[in-house]
C-alpha cells in the first residue's frame, strides 16, 4: 500500500522483537499483529519492527537505531530470570545509564514471591537502567518498564497485553488510521491499472491490493486506509463503482470507524 | 538463549518483509517461521529480520544494511502487478542497477498470460534489476528473481515456499544447529541459576528457557542448540540430571537430528 501522505501530526512506533526462539521459527511471534492493531486504535503507526537474537550488540544497535527515529520504542521478550534474559542490560547499555536494582520492581518482586521465593534468578527482574519507571503486569505481576520512549515489555503475548493495556493510556497519538476494504472477484492484474489511476487522484488515501486464492474463488481485498473520513468515503465510492464496472459485484467491508 | 560460538564457518541470513499490511496487524506473517526453520535446516541461520512499511526510502536502507551484513538476504512481498509493489524498484536502487524489462521473466509471463491477458499490470511482473536471474514459481509460475546475495520472493505463503524450494539446492550452509529440549515442571526463577551453571559449563551449546503458562500445567521449555552432537548429548544428560536433582521428571523433547 502506497502509505497516505503522512503530516508532521503522525505519530510514530518501532517493536523490537527480541528471541532466538522466533528467529528459529520455533515460536511464532503473536505480539507484532496484537501492538500494530492496538497502536493504530491509538493513533500511532508501526512503521518498523526488528527481530534480533539474544545477542548483545545486535539489541543495543536496533535499540538505539529504533527510539531515534520514532517517538515510542516497544521491545519483548528478553526480561525472565534466566542467563539468556538480557534485556535490561542492553537497555541500560543503549542509553548508557547504570543497570540497578529497581526499588519498585524490588517491592513488587517481594510482595510476589515472598522472601523465600525470591531466588537469585528471580532479583534479576528487579534490574533496570537508573531512572526507569515499572509497567505494571496484571497477569503474572513481574513488571515490565519504561524508560526515556523505551517500553521494555514480557515475550509471552498475554503478559505483554496486560502490560500494553496498563501503559496505554500514556500514550499521546495523532488521528488514527482509517480503513475500508473492498473485496473484488477479479484478477489483481486486470484491477493494477485502474487501482493505480484512482490512486493517483487521490495521494492522501493510502490504496493497497492483496491478492488471494482458495479453492472455489480468487480475487484481492483493496484496502483503503486515510486519516480523512469524507475522503476515505469518496475514494470508496469510486473503487466501488471501478469494480463494477469492469464487471464484479463487490463485497464491502468493515465500515470505516 | 545465548548463542552458540559462533565459528567463522557460521553461515547468516537476513529477512526483509515488506508491507503495510503486516505492520496494521491485517496479516499474520507466516513466512518468518517457515525460513527460519528451513533455512536452518541447510546449515544457515536466519540472524536479523525487519519489517517495513511499502515505502520506497525505508526499504532501500533497510536491503543495503542487511546484504553487507549476511551471506544471503531474502526478502518477501512487494512483487505483485499493483501500484503499491514497488520491491524491484527498490532494489535496483539499493544496488544502483537500471531496472530492466527481464526477458526470462517476461518469457514466462508471455506463457502464463498470453498476449491478451498480459495488462500494463501484469508486465510490471517482469521488471527486475539489471543482471538478475529469475527465481522459478511452481505455484503461480510468475517468477521471483534474484541478484548478487539478494533473494527475492512472494508475500503469499505458499507462493513463497514454492520460490523457496526452487532455490534451495543454491544455498551453501555450514554446520546446521542440532537441537534438543527438555520439559520441566519447574518454575523458570528456580530454574534460572542451575542452568546458568551448566550454561557456563558449555559455552558451545546455547541454553535457552521458554516458560509456559497453562490451566492445569506450568514450567519451561529449556531448549539446547549446538553444532556438536556429542557436546549437546552430554549438555542434555546434564540437563536432566540437573531436573531430576531438583525433584521434578523432566520430559525429552524432540531428538538431536
Amino acid at each position: 500500500m502506497t502509505p497516505p501522505a503522512s503530516g508532521s501530526d503522525t505519530v510514530t512506533a518501532a517493536l523490537l522483537i527480541i528471541g532466538d526462539e522466533i528467529l528459529s521459527g520455533r515460536t511464532h511471534d503473536k505480539n507484532l499483529p496484537y501492538l500494530g492493531r492496538r497502536l493504530n486504535e491509538l493513533g500511532v503507526r508501526l512503521a518498523e519492527v526488528r527481530v534480533v537474537a539474544d545477542d548483545r550488540a545486535a539489541i543495543v544497535e536496533a535499540v538505539n537505531a529504533m527510539r531515534a527515529r520514532h517517538q515510542y520504542l516497544f521491545t519483548t521478550g528478553g526480561i525472565g530470570p534466566t542467563h539468556d534474559d538480557i534485556t535490561a542490560d542492553c537497555i541500560a547499555e543503549a542509553l548508557d545509564r547504570k543497570l540497578i536494582e529497581n526499588p519498585q520492581a524490588r517491592a513488587v518482586l517481594d510482595a510476589r514471591y515472598g522472601p523465600e521465593g525470591l531466588t537469585p534468578g528471580r532479583l534479576r527482574m528487579a534490574r533496570t537502567p537508573e531512572g526507569a519507571e515499572i509497567v505494571e503486569n496484571p497477569v503474572s505481576k513481574v513488571p515490565g518498564f519504561k524508560i526515556g520512549n523505551v517500553y521494555v515489555l514480557a515475550g509471552i503475548p498475554e503478559v505483554m497485553q496486560g502490560m500494553f493495556e496498563s501503559l496505554s493510556h500514556e500514550l499521546v497519538g495523532g488521528p488514527p488510521l482509517l480503513s475500508a476494504t473492498v473485496v473484488a472477484a477479479l484478477p489483481e492484474g486486470d484491477l493494477a491499472q485502474p487501482l493505480g489511476e484512482l490512486q493517483a487522484r487521490f495521494p492522501d488515501v493510502g490504496m493497497g491490493s492483496y491478492p488471494f486464492f482458495g479453492q472455489h474463488r480468487y480475487g484481492a481485498s483493496l484496502v483503503l486506509r486515510a486519516t480523512d473520513r469524507d475522503r476515505l468515503l469518496a475514494a470508496r465510492a469510486e473503487l466501488i463503482e471501478m469494480v463494477r464496472a469492469m464487471g464484479a459485484e463487490p463485497e464491502i467491508g468493515d465500515d470505516p470507524a
